[in-house]
């Protein structure tokens, strides 16, 4: 079950948490990962935590940029320390979960931060979605294995149980590499249109990912959309 | 919150296991810990693993027996994997959040066993109830303080959620101590009577335990049920 999602680890420091991560993965039938600049891979450590996941590191896939591990996903769901403020739509666990079955015939990538920091605001503007486990308030550091334990934990029971309510014609979205370019022209559009100052740049196209990104595109509506730009472009050049 | 929740790990062969589960109860607001008979303790790899938990592990009750750790438990609940066959009654994860809610008033233990071998058919004996974490059938192999993270997070979880429909008259359970006296004064008698044979021995005493545990005791009602067994008692001997 689940080839669908790709558990990516961002920047990890240790390697340990690599093959702890895998293991707690394995048991909940999920077997995709993906890392992102790890500080130490393959290492003899990860390899010790993960027993008898050794075909999970394997087949784990190395990649430079977050932008890179995501570029084929149709929804990108960031898991975050729910002390950040964030405009960006969050969701509680049982809401991803009906999410999850809706577009079940989607790639999904599931992005884990770093140990200390987490998820940089960057590495944020490139999901649709951010999740925060809860947690009690008076110490919430919650170790980067029992993170994913958690999430592959809720998406195993919630494919146990009967779905019978939710809706079988899954929505098939756009990958992430054509949303980006999406977004990429729509902010060029503002740079051309000298919508885009110094002052408020940051916040500026923060917005505008936060707005791109909730919306779940298809393929026919992000090449509809890139029509409309490329369209708006040849008239601003007149 | 959650004062009245106590973790224990029987056996435990790995004392970074020891610290991480003190993480992962920590997160989710739990703080009691005991051990039975852990392999090493206190442990350089205990105290590493537990980041910022150190409060735990310093107050954690070293217990030489399962029996002695859970003697003042009015209710005791035991992890173990799903392929183990028993006629102690098992759990869901959300029919044991119900029953937790239901005896918020008693002190109940949660127990794991040792990461290779899990609980043994004796200290399951003790356990009022049993839990399997679900996995997946192909890896099953969920790591002690992953498991002891799961728990946490779903006792967390139901203490989030409107409980109104829950009733608050809490019942007061019978403390194990209390019991295993009631089940030894029992098993006395079937002796007395010449009940148990060396054949039918483990069976029989293993079935009396069962039905007593998954009997749910109040201190009044083991009182009364004392009180009855030592008139039967009395009258044996006549």
């Amino acid at each position: 079950m689940s080839n669908n999602i790709n558990i990516v680890l961002v920047n990890t420091s240790h390697p340990g948490n690599i093959g702890s991560t895998a293991r707690a993965m394995k048991t909940m039938g999920l077997n995709k990962l993906s890392l992102v600049n790890p500080k130490y891979f393959p290492s003899e450590q990860a390899t010790a935590q993960a027993v008898g996941c050794s075909d999970i590191l394997n087949d784990a896939l190395l990649s430079s940029s977050l932008t890179n591990a995501i570029s084929d996903s149709q929804l990108v769901v960031g898991f975050s320390a729910r002390s950040r403020k964030s405009n960006i739509p969050s969701l509680s666990m049982s809401e991803l979960m009906n999410l999850l079955k809706k577009y079940k015939n989607n790639k999904i990538s599931i992005v884990f931060g770093n140990e200390q920091s987490g998820l940089t605001n960057n590495e944020l503007l490139m999901c649709n979605y951010i999740v925060s486990i809860p947690t009690d308030d008076s110490y919430t550091s919650l170790n980067l294995s029992a993170a994913v334990q958690i999430f592959s934990y809720e998406y195993f029971m919630s494919n146990q149980s009967n779905s019978s309510n939710i809706l079988d014609k899954s929505e098939k979205l756009a990958p992430t590499l054509s949303k980006k370019h999406l977004i990429d022209e729509f902010i060029s559009i503002m740079h051309s249109l000298e919508m885009i100052s110094i002052k408020n740049r940051n916040s500026i196209i923060q917005n505008i990912h936060i707005i791109f990104n909730k919306t779940n595109f298809t393929e026919n509506e992000v090449n509809l959309y890139l029509g409309i730009i490329t369209k708006i472009k040849k008239a601003i050049k007149k």
